[in-house]
């Protein structure tokens, strides 16, 4: 037991009368998992402090490379296989037997702007410890097993969802390595990814190295992106659905910039337009949810433009990102059609033209329900609490179910929300998640 | 005769048989100032073309200092006595007797940052025109007649109004010199003042250049800041009024940053609540000028922060600036308890905090009755078309007029507003508003 006193108290009391003996074997052995898991976010500390706060992983920069060799050396010191892909996806793989399917575990490692260390990391972390317990107790997986960490998922830096796991997958259009730009360099993705060692010809000549065929199953482990778990009181969330959405990073709304006194009449104030818009869309919002649609609307850049704008005169020019995403493709697609009929709606209204930009969407991705099944009975084997919910973020696992890959995540409680430097996952909430997988690893793979 | 053949020809017919020889002569003469026009205008554009588009005349900068050295030097060259004040305000004076009141016509010679050449510098031509043809006609005044060149009217760079002419008539309070800084440089509006030749420390002990009591009125002629005269194809505007306004310069709305997936029930978003206010202002607007209230709502700066907005987070700040003005200081203080009922309502509805800053304010200043009747007898003497109207903008009237001095104002022809570098004001038009300043001095003050 490497777990100090005070860890040993906190344990939850197994109700063990209802519990047969592998259970307890799992839980206590991922327990004993506390000191490999802070050394590794630690590791990961001391290679992405951001020096302005947070944590800071750029995608294909310095920071999500020293993140992949520090998976990869974690991987060797383990003992599993060590492979690196041509996308710069890193994988620590435990081959069981030629020609078996691979149960992939995995999520990213890179992180948004000052952001926080656990969102992403987290998920490789869980794949180790599962292969590290499952070898450690004598499991046979009739699978091979694979923790995977994750290129590029964070899509502020491309504006591009899951390019790692869509470039590994086959998946990603091809014009997308010339056509994103990191919005922070504005050099392509294919100059970034060949800095990171990657082959980007091979990827756009059609190299696939995770062929979906190969794969029995996709799971992800990642910190709730919202305080759903906080509120209930719950360690672990059951993924139901990932969200699909459509996307505008970089709309305009063009009207006549003009003097602060210009009348009424005479106005066609760009900022006023755009707050008509984002109300317009907040009311859609709020009606759907109110008729049991989930749903969420976000301009996170919504502004004036910063040569022009000033006390005294009426703005000319505005810029804003969508993003606007909903649990079922139908509705999603109605929610659509809608805001385009706001737009029309206020270029009429308010005498201004607006530029959308280039669209991008991701397809609503579903959790495979033999997965999630097999999460909830291992949950409560455990007695560990949980609820099922609707992720409310986007993630990598959606990408595996749009290629084909049944797919399954687990949320862990976070304080904080996601994204930025106060996210608060407790190392206790995360192993429960890892016993959840390991259990159901186990169950599912090695019985 | 100074006048170009094609200048002759584009002459207004005169319905001479309606009026006397007065108003022909006053009008032919104000017409042969064309070349001085143009050329005073040409000097101002060749020391203050901004490479990155129109005209910028910096306030206490070298855009300014530049206008006033040429003012100063037109001043000799006409042969009227140069005072600089230690404000920094120039003044050309005809000086007709001693113990004689000041009729001062002006108005700035500073510009936004890129804007046009021709808001404020038509005011101190248009004086300047004025005494050189009563001279020329042999007028004898019983008022000494003085144009005025303003310092620092544009507020977009110190974040304050009438900064040139309160410091001439003592109103402007002396914590701003320290208080106000300029919004590129950051220097304190003392230290510009002083790298502008300026006084500072006697100003701040009561010094006071221009005393009200000594001034028998203050004329502006100004372009119009918006398109009501073309509209209504009028060449000349009097002035009715120039609102008075409340303005927060820097405010702030605070919320939670967060994750884009994060459900609604848990977000604190900054822009939709900004969104919120700003439609609620413009919905407020809306109705009043049903109402038959004219006045006008700006959020100039509208925008989310640049160092965290991105596509993926939801904003958690936000900063706008905020104008409004209205003609009738019961109504203006009527809507501004309004807005802030709308701010209280939008931090208990969103969960925001929402910090103004400072609060700044400008009275309404009423035009005085009996110039504005001058005005439009010696326009319909002339048969110059006219309409009277309240100001869109502040002007520098609006201190003279908060000081006890008669104010009036005319407004010339624009047409695409002012602000920005496409501003285009006829030299046609300037000098039939020139005609009518013209006609009313000589009627008012050489009869």
């Amino acid at each position: 037991m490497n777990l100090p006193p005070w860890r040993q108290i906190k344990n939850r009391t197994m109700t063990s009368d209802k519990l047969d003996q592998r259970p307890s074997a799992i839980r206590e052995a991922v327990q004993n998992e506390y000191a490999f898991a802070t050394a590794y976010f630690d590791r990961l500390t001391a290679i992405s402090t951001d020096p302005a706060g947070g944590i800071t992983r750029d995608t294909y920069g310095p920071g999500e490379d020293a993140a992949h060799r520090i998976m990869a050396d974690i991987a060797q010191e383990c003992g599993f296989d060590l492979r690196v892909d041509i996308a710069g996806n890193t994988y620590a793989r435990w081959e069981t037997g030629p020609g078996r399917k691979t149960v992939v575990v995995g999520s990213h490692l890179d992180s948004v702007p000052r952001g926080g260390n656990f969102d992403g990391a987290a998920g490789p972390l869980a794949g180790l410890i599962a292969m590290r317990v499952l070898r450690r107790l004598g499991a046979e997986p009739h699978v091979s097993l694979c923790a995977m960490g994750i290129r590029a998922e964070e899509s502020v830096w491309f504006q591009t969802s899951y390019i790692g796991s869509r470039a590994a997958l086959g998946t990603l259009p091809h014009d997308t390595y010339d056509a994103a730009r990191r919005i922070d360099t504005g050099r392509t993705l294919a100059d970034h990814m060949r800095a990171s060692g990657c082959d980007v010809d091979a990827l756009r000549n059609g190299a696939r190295p995770l062929d979906p065929a190969g794969l029995a199953a996709y799971i992800e482990l990642h910190i709730e992106q919202a305080p759903s778990l906080v509120e209930d009181a719950k360690p672990v969330g059951i993924c139901t659905a990932i969200p699909g959405n459509f996307r505008y990073p970089d709309a305009r709304i063009k009207g006549v910039h003009g003097h602060v006194g210009t009348p009424r009449r005479f106005r066609t104030d760009a900022a006023l337009a755009a707050a008509d818009l984002a109300m317009a869309m907040d009311t859609l919002w709020s009606k759907q949810e109110a008729a049991g649609n989930p749903m969420a609307v976000t301009f996170g850049r919504f502004h004036t433009d910063d040569a022009y704008h000033g006390l005294t005169t009426v703005p000319g020019l505005f810029h804003f990102s969508l993003d606007v995403r909903a649990y079922d493709a139908v509705h999603l697609d109605m929610v659509e059609r809608e805001f385009h009929a706001i737009i029309t709606r206020i270029e009429a209204d308010r005498n201004v033209s607006i530029d959308l930009g280039e669209r991008k969407s991701a397809p609503v991705g579903k959790a495979d329900l033999a997965i999630r099944t097999g999460f909830a009975t291992a949950a409560r084997d455990l007695g560990i609490d949980f609820m099922e919910m609707g992720s409310p973020a986007s993630h990598d696992a959606a990408a595996f179910a749009a290629a084909g890959v049944p797919m399954g995540m687990i949320f862990v409680r976070n304080e904080n929300g996601s994204h930025h430097p106060n996210e608060a996952m407790e190392i206790d909430d995360f192993l429960d998640g890892s016993a959840v997988l390991t259990a159901y690893l186990y169950d599912r793979y090695c019985q």
